[in-house]
């Protein structure tokens, strides 16, 4: 009854779209819909009241969780003067991946392999996420971000629109980044949103808050709770409201040669 | 099958209850449920695994998400001595609007026209938002609130109850405001929780604490991770630890006459 | 129609596994999924596209909301060499319970009497809860804690994992704790996680931050905005980043004798 734990079934209220492909030994759920032309790799394992749209493309010894929702559309307000429909390629996950209950993955990001990406996360269009990297329970990535591989962003991290952060990088719980140093009153002015870059390495400490364009250089350090207002250099700490130089990163902390 | 970009029917695994008025041109994913006496105007798409309680009102053109879930009944611990069933109003979706997946709308809760509800966000009984205001992804927005037009709440922003924002508000990702000065160490004092007041224009920087009964004026602003232990004045940047007067807000950031 | 509101059924459409026990005047909502060896106690309300696990043991008077997911087996990476079923115990939660919409419990964590999980939240393997006590929207329990009876943790507020809350324990909304002084670069060192703990009838105000092995004793409070970064004495008040003594808690907030 528990289709997580079977090996060998799609239960007969799921339902498969059209020109979709299933791979051998792959579990589906109770109640999941899978849409058109969906490919799902060998192997995979699909919960319960999952949705995967249109064109998603799901590689082997996936696990999906219940409630997960994978290759939804952009929203815009109805009475946007944009495209209606962003001409984005289709949700791709790759091999070995684990989605928890409730995740939501838009169409146009694309997940390397053999990563979590916990509950209750949310990752939107023109993301790419690397390989073996977690992504914790809550945390919420923004369109148009890159996000390295063996990085580990913990529970409720918020990646702003227009970031990028390279291999190895760690964000502790609760931190939040921001990309708009206007706080929303252009009034006209020609602006690029632009937020933050973590170089290969970078570390933030829990509920540390990142102000737009901000740079933390290789190895570089936000303390817990620091307020971020200028770049932290290669190697360095970085603490306080505003954020001010501590001390060096200790040397057995930092990343083998 | 992807019911989200059809645009002609409901899908017979949807249950719709009795007495519901469905409008012309609507669409209904799969496995979605429609309670009793709800109606739902024309040309709105509704997603797959939603919920729409009974008396729910939905306009026309709105764009609802799976999973989401909308008209719930408040909570309370079953052995409340308060009453069981409050008397609120039916949850009201004005037109073109749109609400993300798995967002969650308590009943007495009236959304005005054009507003983007995000993914995972949940906004309770006894709150009213205006027009074209942005609700952010995971926002929480308390019972007994008052939310104006044109705000724009981003994510994750928590917003305390018995608040109120005025028109033109914009606050910042991760800011959390609260409104029990007692910190729930009541003992018997007649005590009314009362949340935080933002003024027209206010706005509020990424991961700033506003304390309760906190009045941000006309246009002042709170710096981002600023702790707000009092009142900001018209025109007025406040930061730091406790927040202090920084600036004023620079003419260009000002609204229009 | 609305299955919340109805006390006398289990709608056709949901699935029932099977040997499990369903007490009497249980109602489930529509499209929900109960397990293999599930017990359910007398009374208790079922909404729609819940999902409870295998094994798992639900009280009588327990109201569970829509989309909700109980008993979920923890997740790990695909490529883990970790043991894939860790032995836990089923899901257990106490009567007179309310578990919000979309709320994750993981199978191994075990909930007491007369307890409130709101909407959005997670409570992983590992953990109890004792009575009364209420998790807020959007809380996240990480594993292996212990929570007390009569805590309230507000909105938001992350909890990491081997962390203590002993009884009547506040945590204000936006609260995050942490359990790595290493920040994830342990390279090869014998480390040991641990959380925070929170003695009987401690408090935390709003968005402040507790770093790792933290302890705050009996009645002591770390005021809002706080980076609590050493042990707060017994009834006394820390404030400030790093957080410093500020005042001792007022008497007519200490608990009764």
């Amino acid at each position: 009854m528990d289709f997580n734990n079977t090996h060998s079934s799609i239960h007969p209220t799921s339902i498969i779209g059209e020109s979709s492909k299933i791979g051998a030994e792959v579990s589906i759920g109770c109640y999941s819909i899978i849409g058109s032309n969906v490919k799902i790799g060998r192997n995979t394992k699909i919960g319960n009241h999952v949705v995967i749209h249109d064109d998603s493309i799901i590689g082997e010894n996936v696990r999906i969780d219940d409630h997960t929702d994978i290759g939804k559309l952009p929203m815009r307000v109805a009475t946007s003067v944009l495209a209606a429909a962003p001409n984005l390629p289709p949700c791709d996950v790759g091999d070995n991946c684990v989605i928890g209950t409730s995740a939501i993955l838009y169409r146009g990001c694309n997940i390397g392999n053999a990563c979590l990406i916990a509950d209750l996360s949310s990752i939107r269009e023109n993301v790419s996420v690397g390989n073996n990297t977690i992504i914790g329970r809550g945390v919420s990535i923004e369109n148009n971000c890159i996000i390295g591989s063996f990085c580990k962003l913990e529970t409720n991290v918020y990646i702003t629109a227009y970031s990028t952060l390279e291999d190895d990088v760690f964000v502790a719980p609760g931190v939040v980044t921001s990309n708009d140093r206007f706080a929303a009153r252009l009034k006209g002015k020609e602006y690029v949103f632009k937020g933050v870059t973590i170089k290969h390495g970078g570390r933030i400490g829990a509920q540390a808050t990142i102000l737009p364009e901000i740079t933390i250089q290789e190895e570089g350090f936000a303390a817990a709770g620091s307020i971020v207002t200028k770049d932290i250099p290669r190697g360095i700490v970085h603490c306080g409201n505003p954020a001010k130089y501590m001390k060096c990163v200790p040397e057995d902390q930092l990343l083998e040669k």
